[in-house]
């Protein structure tokens, strides 16, 4: 951390910030420049973090230099995480691929739906019982009917899923069924829930906030691990935007920030970032050129009847034509299908 | 709604459209223009609004005329909204001012700080037992702790108190404490808490989130309304956009349009939006001027050892002096104090 | 400036480092922090900031302490700039009206208008004889012969008048008719434009880009400053951002944080913000409260048959109304009209 | 186009929006719903859309259902156009490569980047003599010598170039050296530079704004082949967003967004939008997967001694590594290279 006077400030009011550091148990080193001084603060802890220095007389801003995340960070585990789900192994240099429905409707369409995604080559299957929507008016999931129909389906088609969780009094059910459990992107800082997916045993998707920035979002995986879960997989899925011609805009460019940053495994959503058929397929061909660890994709066989979300739903040749497109990028990038 | 069709559709996909709107119990009116048509629908209910149009053939897209809230709005109840807590009357032309410290840290600050806003004329408390924290390593509340000292400090001052409530579990302690309890920015889609407050009689402030637009954040207070709890109080405190020279941007243009659109009172916090003491004044008097029905401030003894936020908090004098502008202005536009 | 290196960052790198900035004609102050080491600049110059230093091995990023700001930060100026203009005092604690329409129809209209905001107490009269309109195909203005029309309503109705300029092949032409040029929101990184007004002697409005940051806009003032022209007033007209219920966001923070740090007026125009009539007076009396140094608002008699802009103008009585609280709320926060 | 009146809306108003509507030579289809009453427009021309129709008694707001584009649209030219410069043909399902520093700096420096670029296979030189930049004490360009040096750098090497233009009296000098003429990101909305541009004969690459969105640089585009130039290129080239992580966020499904609505090539440059070097390579990856019809490269032999954007310049080697990347995507996606 530095901290960075004002080009007023008094030899006082700079003895007095110095005082203060060593009493929170760090070392200042003091750089007076032509215009101002800087402090340069060595052994950053967290209660030299917490002090609202900008209130202190003199003091201009100061500047984080190490944001503050002890687990999730390349700097805390060099080497990527892999999750293995069976016999899927998530992260590490492969591309895994989840498709199915945005919610579940009914027996038939998950299994039509189930059926065609595994026959096109998805590995693990998407389908959601409990859906935030933005009214209160609008079908808001089947619940634990949902949940017990996905372990129908995962069970007939050997086939894991991914489901989301809303509401922390629900997590326990949903893990007992659900592979993965999903936080989606409206809870990213929900942090009674993150905490409460940290303390279960399943992988957890963490979809970033589509008003998030990338830091928000690795400080929410840090709830998640700090809690004992390590397996996090994170999805970007299109953030908010003044752009209107598409739902959200697609943050291409977190994919390799990230990877950068964290050893964790980042998906993309293009369905949900999109929200429009036609952009699917381009977006899922960037995505896995881009370098992304696995895709997320709608499919849903009747999308005029879908309830939730169909505009943006694939149908299952579509999504069979794509996944062809699908491996020929997967291979020019090197990035074999997990 | 109003569904356009593409310049290419057929005569055949029209018909299909039409007869599909009556099917879900709508009628359709068409309109044929020189380069498209345009079907008008009549009788718009949930049913129609949730069929995917988009993915129909020969559809451009649809239109939605009437934003689907069913009680929040004027045009469901023409006239304001007026919670009454004691003798403090908040809507309907007034100006209610609540001050107090972001976070609940220990008797003393919490007493000492409720002691100064209520001599300087503030009506109601606030103090946080619950903080949400982007990083799980800062400090996170003294939970049923601060809620006990807010209790008794209400009881010694004879001043109401707002807290924010995280998780839905905690929905009944927190009421069992609060005069109004508050679902704080990050948590205005979580919309489990959204049903769990609207099923408790005290009155519920609700913060717009910091990425919402207008309507969604209507659309929650619909979540609430709907569960049978009609005494909400909106609070503008921010967007998040481009510019970095305060920690968010206040949309002052939001007070107005949320007073044409809706009958609920709407405040301003002029402390969260800007992230900043020097910026407090200035915009505590903008929201006056511009109409808001009041205003929401942090206030500490000693920021700089504040735990949360300590940054934004006005201390106790300058809360005072604020406080007289304050009266200047309300009375200029004509606005009484609560 | 202070060059923060990477953890792993290698002796000989900062050594690198520091012999590059002795080059570059400054000092450096090394700091060697438990996790990485960072390097404070003393003497940061012109050659040192363009150093491109991200890209020189161990370095992870560079932070810059000071805006490269020469003339209209507070610290080269302390005192506020104060523009004169006949009898009228812009800046310096007063209140200034402009009003008027937004382009030059023809002469009944121009004429209309202007005796009504003149008598409603306006200062300064706005209209324009070219406006850059997002389609080719929208009026575009009357050019020479609007700007003929308002330099006669200048000299009959003794007002002062601000017209845009949007060609820099076309500052002379307008210089030679208008007291005040505009540079209009879309052109405030146009930067051959920017140096022409620069350049002749008539006082500058410059308005911050709907889409730019406060420091990119006092950059452009710098840009206008540099050329010779020391007489620029700034306008806050609204930011791009996710909301669309408004045509832009009012960044009503932006004028104390402008007022801080630079010395020039600032001055907000409620009309463009906001796109709606009915926002532009609340909006208009948070300007004032929120202490701008002046206002500017669109005034139309007809504005049902505006050819620029007619949703948002107000009607000569609305603005007389408007008038009266503007003094009241003007009288309330010490501001004298100008 | 189509009026939506307000549910309060009188018999009167409705019968007075039609006659308005009548005399302004369009045709008015009223269509009476449960709730208010939507009047369809039939035979929208420029003087019914300019009309503020929401300034008019009982009219909520207006929709538009057309864009007023006349040229640039698929609705206009169903086919791509093709763009032809010696034997590259740009457009029309193709990949064009485009590469070179971002501004010209000297002989040596443009010369090296140029062999470079073209021995690992690009079409297109790129190099710049006139900056527009935010601080006016940056490094604005060599002007005049740059341009001399580029049409050299063309001559030895047979490799046509792109160089940017930023205002309309240099227009002419700049397409008399270069092959191709560029208005930049902060240019898109300087209409007297698009006109004059759209009235000299070379092609004419168009950035998108930073802000702006697709609707607006497609009018840009329309202004410049109002004037009778055809050839026009647009460049995808990040947004600004509320994330700071990369310097803006590319865009990605602008392309196919652009690709569906207009019949003009759309390019993406994948350093301006990320601003850094590591984030090049994945970025153009995933722009040609997505499908762009060329990609724009900043390369320069000696980053660290870059007078602009050094962060963001490819080594020589790296973009010679990447050029098989971009081979075996192209491939992959039936792309073939110009």
């Amino acid at each position: 951390m530095i901290i960075v006077m004002r080009t007023d400030a008094t030899p006082e009011e700079i003895v007095a910030i110095t005082g203060r550091l060593e009493e929170a148990g760090a070392m200042a080193q003091v750089s007076a420049g032509t215009k101002r001084t800087v402090i340069g603060v060595i052994g950053s802890v967290d209660t030299v973090r917490s002090i609202p220095w900008e209130t202190l007389p003199g003091v201009e801003r100061r500047v984080s230099l190490t944001a503050p995340l002890r687990f999730v960070s390349r700097e805390a585990q060099p080497e990527d995480t892999i999750i293995e789900i069976g016999d899927i192994k998530i992260g590490g240099g492969t591309l895994t691929v989840i498709a199915g429905p945005c919610a579940v409707e009914g027996r038939d369409q998950l299994f039509e739906t189930g059926k065609a995604v595994k026959a096109a080559g998805a590995h693990i299957l998407r389908g959601d019982a409990f859906k935030p929507r933005t009214s209160p008016y609008s079908f808001q999931g089947l619940g634990k009917e949902g949940l017990e129909l996905l372990s129908e389906a995962r069970d007939t088609l050997g086939m894991p899923f991914v489901a989301e969780v809303i509401d922390p009094r629900d997590v326990e059910m949903v893990a007992s069924h659900a592979d993965i459990v999903r936080i989606g992107s409206r809870n990213m800082a929900n942090f009674p829930l993150l905490k409460e997916v940290g303390r279960q045993p399943k992988p957890v998707q963490l979809k970033r906030g589509f008003t998030s920035t990338i830091d928000e979002w690795l400080n929410a995986a840090e709830y998640i691990y700090k809690e004992g879960n390590h397996h996090i997989i994170l999805v970007e899925r299109g953030i908010r935007t003044f752009e209107t011609a598409s739902r959200n805009t697609l943050d291409i460019t977190a994919v390799p920030i990230v990877q950068s940053v964290s050893h964790l495994p980042v998906f993309v959503d293009p369905s949900h970032s999109s929200g429009k058929r036609s952009l699917v397929p381009p977006l899922t061909k960037a995505a896995v050129a881009v370098g992304a660890d696995g895709i997320m994709v709608d499919v849903h066989p009747h999308p005029d009847q879908a309830l939730v979300d169909g505009n943006q739903a694939l149908l299952p040749a579509d999504f069979q034509e794509l996944m062809g497109d699908v491996r020929r990028l997967a291979d020019a990038v090197g990035r074999p299908l997990a």
